[in-house]
């Protein structure tokens, strides 16, 4: 299945996450684990759209995600900053999810630049990713 | 906010519904109402794209649906007949959905022959109708 990127900008604008978690790592220099994803969900019936996405982006996962549940999944930083960030750059979004993209793509050229690693770093990290995502209704 | 097409089909992919109702009704010949309609449902913070939507088809409304939700709907046989359903066919759906598109276009062009007027028609009707959403999640 070929997907053009109007076809992939539109589904997302629909169906897709930009996401920043951010957990205690008692290992992190700033004693906090950093995790940007991207993802996209789906009933397990149309996984095949799942496998698309994964080919179109050249990178990330496929995996169960909840139940009868699957989720398409992009967590490396390399990936997320050379393919996904750029696609939306060139493919804007239309929805007000585009807010949530361009807070994501700003933390993580912070976490590039190793800002994640400071306490403070992580302080704006946490104070941007708080702002994101809050229309959603799912 | 204008929209191509690649977009829109990959939208209605991820939101989209075909939806066909059909309702006890005295006043017709068969005792039934047949009620084809295309919706997108979108949080009211992203009316502006219902809004484009329907600029892009050329017909339907833009209307509160529950709470904080609202809903571009076609419901006019004619206008699905001649907008809705030629875009679809020229612009596939790409999930699953496209099966309900299917039968969903079967039903607008039964009714465009008259069939929802006949028992048997209607019959034949609800049992395509029954097939229909059943992968829907929401």
């Amino acid at each position: 299945m070929n997907l053009d990127s109007g076809w992939i900008t539109g589904f997302v604008d629909g169906e897709g996450c930009f996401y920043v978690g951010i957990n205690p790592h008692e290992e992190m220099s700033a004693g906090y684990q950093v995790l940007p994803e991207f993802t996209v969900v789906q009933h397990e019936r149309d996984v095949q759209i799942l496998h698309a996405l994964k080919a179109s982006f050249g990178c990330g996962v496929v995996r169960k995600n909840h139940g009868d549940r699957m989720a398409y999944r992009v967590r490396s930083l390399e990936h997320l900053l050379e393919r996904i960030v750029p696609f939306f750059e060139k493919h804007p979004l239309k929805s007000k999810k585009r807010q949530d993209f361009i807070k994501f793509r700003r933390i993580v050229r912070m976490m590039e630049a190793g800002d994640h690693l400071t306490e403070d770093g992580v302080e704006e990290i946490r104070r941007i990713a708080g702002q994101m995502n809050r229309g959603s209704s799912r």
